[in-house]
């Protein structure tokens, strides 16, 4: 490691008189002081076009990456292009690339038997994993909930917390009565009164995941759903509000009063039909189905629908979670003291879960169980983001740098109105839409060949899910060679 | 680091005059030469009943571990209780703990980058992650398959692997008419044509995980599946044989060839009532439901009913796959060019994934895919793990120790036929009958209490999941420990 991190600083030298020429100069963003990230790049520099010659494009694939060189909010690619990250691997990466920090847990000697010994989690922990736990995802504890269960990623955590929930429904619909002979046989093969007729209300533009229980939750893109069996499971409008949202405060309250009916009216409907609302999951911002934002109103007042209804609240935090609105968690803006029933997390906490209350816990062992049950050499890693993003008090830094990025998009949306609409954003967590389809595509596209790496959402828009590092002088950095895009954009 | 494996050589030398005394002597296994595992412990080695007072035993919890002292088939625990795994974390070890080829590549700096930066590997893989695939996953690619998808866990492997045959079944189902906007749009709202009534059949007794999707094809305990709700998806029964299998080879093949016409008759049935099978799901030996077996012809009656049919076979090699059954596969025992459709794996691969035949690869990115599909760090291990299985002849080895197990199991079946029945098994994946819960759980408390970890499945089985270097002395070990607790059960 050490002759590669001496590789690396001869790059870092060498490469600052090779620089891209930036700014232009024709743009709005003053040049802020620049507080470095003290291990990365000072900028992004560019080789080739992206993806490069070393980058075979196969599916999916947007181009072959260097983790190695990789650093802070910079990521290199094989052929050795160097480009300020903006969505951070779908917003999963939590303090930049090979943040020393991390890079220290895997010099430590005490961790090596973690990262190769992978448990059973659920029935074999190692003896430090209460420790850990308590370092790592019990600091973080949403209001009202004291407990957590691991999983290995964001599907399987919301498929768990949806078994969570329909557990805990049936026990309180149960009451004291103990579990019938016709409900352990029928279970079995898979019919009712064993396996019952719950649903999960979900709301249109949701993402929840992609195994079958998430996919019947979510309804954000058709090729996601296309071909896949799937569940009658209740579906609620999500608020169409009108942004800057200040500017339309009566339009969107209307808007989010209907919703909240419909809401109403589908628990009612659905009960009535025999298949119980057991539970509503919900995005605080819809992330992948196009940064839909509600008011913190609409939130305050779903939450109180949803627990006069006598169902489970589920906030999905799988997106937003982690630190990216400017609070960990993207639910603390609305206020709440009973915010939700769970909470499910993934992505930039490096392992999957949920935290829940007391009540939601089954009650007998095996019932929400698997082999691995996560991983602890994640829960290492998450301790030390965890410790970084207090000791640097990155939340403030995500405020501070938000409000730069929000402010400049704000300003290329009065700049550029035919390219630029609807700035959006909590946090780092920003957005916008272009016109359409084919110019956000395009404008990631030539984004990319600038040195920036941007990511799409919704039918037009474009993400911003940036690390917890990113700094003022990144948003300006940013504004200015996107400034330059559209100015040119064609 | 080195200083830990100081003081665990100095334990291991203490320890070897603390051995406890064993065996008694009354047993019928020889003592077989001893061929160690160099990097291991020789023996139990018993300070505290277990769970000891250090292990804080809440819910499923069996014991806390202390991996760091853990070598190869000795799983430590947090009193400096000593035992012989047979168990190994739901058979998800594959070549013990702590072997040294694993903390190599933990101690490898060029390997570091992989650990910290968890990449959404869809879209932005690291450069040698096609090579690394070469090495690992893509030199154990079952016959003829050439495709392969990595995915977190063995849920997800199966979730992803009926969506892949879903879509592979609408496409042959559509032929070359267009995607119509009536699917479109119906799959937004989970409803048929988009979303279409596809079945996918499994077996009573199976287990292949327990997200939504896998949990419908689950028929192993009532506890997996009470109070979630399901699909009407077809469950065939499996054969119920007797054993041992060459003893009753008539009266099986008659239960086989029932079993065979009721897959049949169920398909037509459910492609009756609308509710087309799609694809068939079954793992070599049933093992979370009791390791049940089949015998070959079987699965290659199985084979071609399902082809004949036109869906697609799914053998679920979770818990099977990993070289326990003597070969890398348990399917490889059937001796078929054309053995499945797809084959899932995860457990002892350190990943989960899928292998698949060219004509499932979907024709359209983003349709299987999810934010990280897996984790390159897990293929690194693995492509060590593999390495390790080849230079140490780990298959012959699986074979040999496998053997000394069974003919121990069927010898104690003979002296303690009260106690012991329907000893069965492959390689190292072997198992028995208890005479009742009870008495399997009590046999499982004893022999921990003496040194060796087992687990149950099914009803009243106790199954044997060692790692691959579990080897014929530890075999003759455990018989001969075993033995003892036979001798004095009651």
């Amino acid at each position: 490691m050490a002759s590669s991190l001496l590789t690396r600083q001869l790059t870092y030298t060498l490469q600052k008189n090779l620089k891209l020429s930036l700014p232009r100069g024709r743009y709005i963003s003053q040049t802020a002081t620049k507080n470095d990230v003290d291990f990365e790049y000072d900028g992004p520099s560019m080789k080739t076009e992206v993806p490069g010659p070393r980058s075979r494009n196969t599916g999916a694939v947007t181009f072959f990456c260097n983790y190695e060189e990789s650093r802070g909010n910079y990521l290199v690619d094989v052929d050795g292009n160097r480009m300020l990250d903006l969505y951070c691997q779908i917003s999963s990466i939590p303090i930049g690339y090979n943040h020393p920090a991390l890079i220290k847990v895997l010099h430590d000697p005490t961790n090596v038997s973690t990262f190769v010994n992978r448990p059973a989690l659920g029935v074999l922990p190692p003896e430090n994993f209460p420790e850990k736990l308590t370092e790592s995802l019990l600091s973080i504890t949403p209001e009202g909930m004291n407990q957590v269960q691991t999983m290995a990623c964001g599907s399987c955590s919301n498929e768990n917390a949806f078994k969570t929930i329909f557990i805990w429904y049936r026990k309180k619909e149960r009451g004291q009565v103990e579990i019938t002979k016709e409900e352990q046989e029928t279970c079995m093969i898979n019919q009712s009164p064993g396996c019952p007729d719950y649903t999960i209300m979900s709301f249109m533009g949701g993402f929840h995941g992609r195994t079958m229980g998430c996919l019947a939750a979510t309804h954000s893109k058709a090729i996601h759903k296309l071909d896949i069996p799937s569940l009658d499971w209740p579906i609620a409008p999500f608020p169409q509000l009108k942004y800057p949202l200040e500017d339309f405060i009566k339009e969107n309250k209307l808007e989010e009063a209907r919703c909240l009916e419909e809401v109403e009216d589908l628990i009612v409907k659905y009960r009535k039909k025999g298949k119980t609302v057991a539970g509503i999951v919900v995005e605080p911002i819809q992330s992948e189905g196009g940064d839909n934002h509600a008011s913190d109103d609409f939130f305050r007042e779903l939450r109180e629908v949803v627990r006069k209804h006598g169902c489970a609240f589920l906030v999905d935090e799988v997106q937003t979670g982690g630190g990216c609105t400017g609070k960990f968690w993207a639910h603390e803006h609305w206020g709440l003291k009973d915010p939700g029933d769970i909470v499910s997390f993934s992505k930039k906490l490096q392992t999957g879960g949920y935290f829940y209350k007391d009540e939601f816990r089954p009650d007998a062992p095996y019932r929400i169980f698997n082999t691995w049950l996560g991983d602890p050499a994640k829960n290492l890693l998450l301790a030390e983001v965890i410790n970084v993003i207090n000791t640097e008090k990155l939340l403030d830094n995500v405020s501070r740098a938000g409000k730069v990025l929000l402010d400049g998009l704000l300003d290329l949306q009065t700049r550029y109105p035919h390219l630029v609409s609807r700035a959006r954003g909590r946090g780092t967590f920003c957005s916008f839409d272009a016109p359409d389809d084919d110019k956000r595509n395009r404008m990631i596209l030539k984004a990319r060949n600038k040195g920036v790496v941007l990511g799409g959402c919704g039918e037009k828009s474009i993400r911003f899910r940036p690390a917890l590092v990113f700094k003022e002088h990144h948003a300006h950095l940013f504004l200015n060679i996107f400034n330059d895009i559209l100015a040119d954009f064609k």
